[in-house]
């Protein structure tokens, strides 16, 4: 499990740096961002993962989200993975699109050719970069919290409400709610998981919170969503998110933000709420 | 003086937008952004123009400085324009390399064929912008500042040290302190300029520091390098400004940060400072 280092450069007191290994889970090489705040010189710190949208890769948080000013100061370590498995040999969308394939893992575990290959983001985030992230940086794995914008939004709802004992905060910044009755959710993981959508469910983040058991980790799940997201309607749908976890108790607090569209300019206006939300949590 | 919206968001409770125009000055079409604060709703506010490195676009400052949340707490309005003409009809470099050409005006009037038909950024900035954001946005002229990152550096400097009435702080972050002696400036100003060196003196930033009439606007020039920025001994060259204006007298606060490289992780942990250092001398 050793990591290669791409670039490492100071930011906010702390480092920011991106790294390359060879991913036994996904059969290629992944890439991911650490942000290492500067009180990491003092012992370990707390750690929140934030899991990104389609098109997106490991640097695109990092770049635009303004994160690490707050992360500095509050202390928390910041994981970015990338968003799938890359390189020459792994399948892409067939038709050249930007909403599958390479960009678009959508965090799930492919079981359908030729995808299932390299396609297993999944156990990716739940398993590999777990490891490589806490062999070889100074987090603390028992606090740890979770977060993810629109596909990584999705990502972050369903795997943070299904493995609470590895995540201990959870929000997520626009997050497509449903794959099951969303446009970009229907494509992906028809590709994926095949058309049998019996197996959807455990990857529909409304499905998961109706029927997952509340461990009662999660106080509070944050989600921001921008009010002029051109996305909203047809492929976000946090109303089925909110009616899902009023059916299961879920205690969502769900905010409209007008003005906002699906972009970073979003993002980094919030994401200082968020951090402030995951470290309350992290916090001992 | 009619300008086109490209796109305009929310941004922490102000609104960040891209726009294009047909500029005369550069014989092209010329695009822009601007981050307008909250706090204009109720009256002009201050501005600070920044100017963009090699390669950058009007996008780099906005999407990656993290500039906004301050500047909506100061209530500083941003512009951020582009750093060339562009357009198929504009000539590039002859090799097509990043340091020159499209993406690199370097802020000069270019005197050179082919570049003179649409390289003019020293007026394009000093002229031409300025109609076309205060007659559109609700900037207030008086309380304007201006900085800059790399050739945007090298910008600020020799615009704002040449223009004392037009711009009231000035700052800059790894600015080109000489094109006289680096192979950037030698380079570019060459193909803009010409062979004869004479008139490149307006445009190195230590020889204006060097020659420059001190107006007395400015009570502090503050300027950020990083210790690790690969680029500082042999293109940047801070100690010949801080020797041109220990010669001059203009009161250089010049920084130097360990660990802290050329990108823009280094301008996003030290823009609130420069924001401060701006909206400090813009007030009334």
């Amino acid at each position: 499990m050793t990591i290669e280092t791409l670039s490492e450069t100071g930011c906010f007191g702390g480092k920011i740096g991106f790294y390359k290994h060879a991913s036994a889970v996904n059969n290629c090489d992944m890439q991911f961002s650490v942000f290492v705040p500067p009180q990491a010189a003092s012992g370990k710190v707390p750690v929140l993962t934030f899991l990104s949208g389609l098109t997106c890769s490991e640097e695109n948080f990092m770049v635009k989200s303004g994160a690490q000013r707050m992360a500095a100061e509050l202390g928390l370590m910041l994981v970015s993975p990338d968003t799938s498995p890359r390189g020459d040999n792994v399948a892409d969308d067939p038709d050249g699109d930007y909403d599958f394939g390479l960009g678009a893992g959508f965090y799930v575990n492919a079981t359908e050719a030729p995808y299932a290959e390299h396609f297993h983001m999944y156990d990716y985030v739940t398993q590999e970069l777990q490891q490589v992230i806490f062999k070889n940086f100074p987090g603390d794995a028992a606090r740890h919290g979770l977060t993810g914008h629109s596909m990584g939004g999705h990502g972050a709802l369903t795997i943070g409400l299904r493995n609470p004992d590895m995540f201990k905060s959870l929000s997520a910044f626009a997050p497509i709610c449903t794959t099951l009755h969303s446009p970009w959710g229907k494509k992906a993981l028809g590709y994926y998981l095949g058309k049998d959508t019996a197996s959807w469910a455990l990857h529909d983040a409304c499905e998961v919170a109706r029927n997952v058991q509340d461990s009662g980790v999660y106080d509070s799940i944050l989600v921001d969503q921008g009010a002029d997201d051109p996305f909203l309607a047809e492929q976000l749908k946090p109303e089925l998110l909110q009616a899902a976890c009023d059916e299961s108790g879920l205690p969502l607090q769900l905010r409209i933000h007008d003005g906002y569209d699906h972009g970073y300019y979003f993002i980094s206006t919030f994401i200082e709420e968020h951090l402030r939300f995951h470290a309350e949590r992290l916090q001992n």
